[in-house]
């Protein structure tokens, strides 16, 4: 590969400048996206059609100097697979036609057929890896069990996470078996898109910062761990790196870098350095300027840019992210701007 | 006062058992106080008559053992008084018909007058003393700063934080005169409150975990401390209590304690043993059960009380709550199941 700054940075070796993804690179934002996106109809369109989403994920490469790709796929393209109707509704997000609620429901899932139900996936891996030609390493991922729960539970969105909640704490087996079935299928599914040419893969708990110590232990990072433990080296037997993001994970680092995983996600609301210095070498770190920091004029996008490079210091290991995705207001000149930045201010 | 063993744990003085009170523990998961609502009009309305907010801070002492009574109010009375305007859209909350956008926007605000446009506010609380006739503690409170200014600017609830941030990042010099405009406001409001007869005050910062650390310090806690500084002692020459309560705030407990409050409130993403050693003596510590227990069964709840008060073992200072607020989903009678436990579960 001729560009390979981020795999080298998450396997912690040196690199010349600080590699640069952002999450959600591909999407509204972006004037060619919106565009796409008319003419092909809905967002799960766009993600079970291999040609498209390969088109979406490589669009904000041609824009910037993005050290990765990342697969354009939906979080809940399993419980999909399963059968609960995943719809998305304007201005609320995805909801499912049938939610899961009772020890019942759980008992009657099974896990999706990789190839027959979700065989689009890696299919769009394999599409991409062709597109990019070794000239960028390509990101797979997938939700986190307790993250895909929490949907598939709630039904939708929501604020107060009353059914999932009220199942884990009044049926805690039944939540247990559906998270065991939840993370045989991410790891299935991760080592599909693995087999397909994933260079690496991120896990996103979105959710697990919702929970209480005790419950993030025992319902999300058990599980995400699990999966951790089952991925597959890639078809030339390297191994591939996997990033766990939680959100709102700032207390549980160092109980996440214990997991096996060769990198974490970091939101805004930690110092990078403190991160750093809590978990050591033991992983490398990606993040973690404040996603609404693209809301900023350039110049003082870079100035902080520079402070998320500064305190993380001379060592191997950093990747540079927002601590969240992309949002749809943002000027795509301003990613520009921190994408440029992060390459200049970090050459050695 | 012949029940003050909540002012006496804020004191972190001994005590027989531990208090509990809740945040909205008055409000749409009683049916007294939608039926009350129904007659009354809108929230504001209730909020905004002295006679029916004592009402409806009165509705839960009634049912359940709670050993505090918080005034029932909104946390935007603030930016109303200033004249922005605030409605409620249904499922969607707080709105401004004119938020606040730009420095001129905030160069036009003015402190307003604690007697023409909030004297609703002490008026209820001398009312609800008057009725609680020194058998409970009366706690009043007011939004933080930060807290204030995202909703201002937002011009309502937010999920990307665009307006708030954009001013922050782009123009802090604006966005610190409008800090300390509310600042200022709040201190006024919270002494109006302790001339009137408030025997402990929270300030609620629902907003400040969305901030990185440095923001937070610069734009949220420090203009908390400067409240704090300004607080008054009770007409009867006491200190009055201050409890300081940022959602997600966990990583900065040791600042917060620093800033001269008498207790912390903590949400339920942090152990309270943790908290506990982090912060040593110098506060009090208040919570913290996640809320969505209350939708678990009486005798789940009973099992999770019990946890959180053998974590926080058999020292003075601390006042039972929920990380955050009862939802309106919940069931009255496991917030009974609640508050008997505390009581029971904690009797020394």
């Amino acid at each position: 590969m001729s560009h390979d700054r981020l795999l080298r940075a998450l396997r912690r070796e040196p690199v010349d400048v600080t590699p640069v993804w952002l999450m959600r690179q591909a999407g509204r934002y972006l004037p060619e996206y919106r565009k796409l996106r008319e003419q092909a109809g809905s967002f799960l369109d766009l993600c079970q059609n291999p040609e498209l989403a390969c088109e979406v994920t490589l669009q904000p490469l041609r824009r910037f100097e993005l050290d990765g790709a990342i697969l354009f796929s939906d979080i809940l393209t399993i419980p999909e697979a399963m059968g609960l109707g995943l719809h998305f509704v304007p201005g609320e997000g995805p909801n499912f036609h049938h939610p899961v609620r009772t020890p019942d429901d759980i008992a009657k899932l099974t896990m999706p057929d990789m190839e027959d139900s979700l065989g689009y996936v890696p299919a769009a891996v394999r599409l991409i890896r062709r597109e990019l030609d070794g000239k960028t390493p390509l990101i797979g991922f997938a939700g986190s069990p307790w993250t895909l729960a929490t949907y598939m539970v709630e039904g939708g969105p929501s604020k107060t996470y009353q059914h999932i909640k009220a199942l884990m704490y009044n049926a805690p087996e039944a939540l247990h078996q559906l998270m065991d079935l939840l993370a045989r299928s991410v790891a299935a599914y991760l080592n599909a898109q693995i087999a397909a040419g994933a260079q690496a893969v991120q896990i996103f708990d979105t959710w697990g910062g919702v929970l209480t110590p005790s419950a993030y232990r025992e319902f999300s990072l058990t599980y995400m761990q699990r999966i951790v433990e089952q991925l597959e080296p890639a078809p030339d037997g390297s191994t591939v790196p996997v990033i766990l993001f939680t959100k709102g994970g700032g207390p549980w680092l160092e109980s996440m870098a214990a997991t096996g995983c060769h990198a974490l996600g970091l939101d805004w609301t930690i110092d990078i350095d403190e991160a750093r210095e809590r978990v050591g070498d033991r992983v490398a770190l990606q993040g973690n300027l404040d996603p609404a920091m693209l809301y900023a004029r350039p110049d003082v996008i870079r100035d902080n840019v520079g402070d998320v490079l500064r305190r993380f210091g001379h060592h191997p290991g950093h990747v540079f992210n927002l601590g969240h995705g992309v949002t749809p207001q943002v000027n795509p000149d301003h990613v520009a701007a921190l994408v440029d930045a992060v390459h200049e201010l970090s050459a050695r």
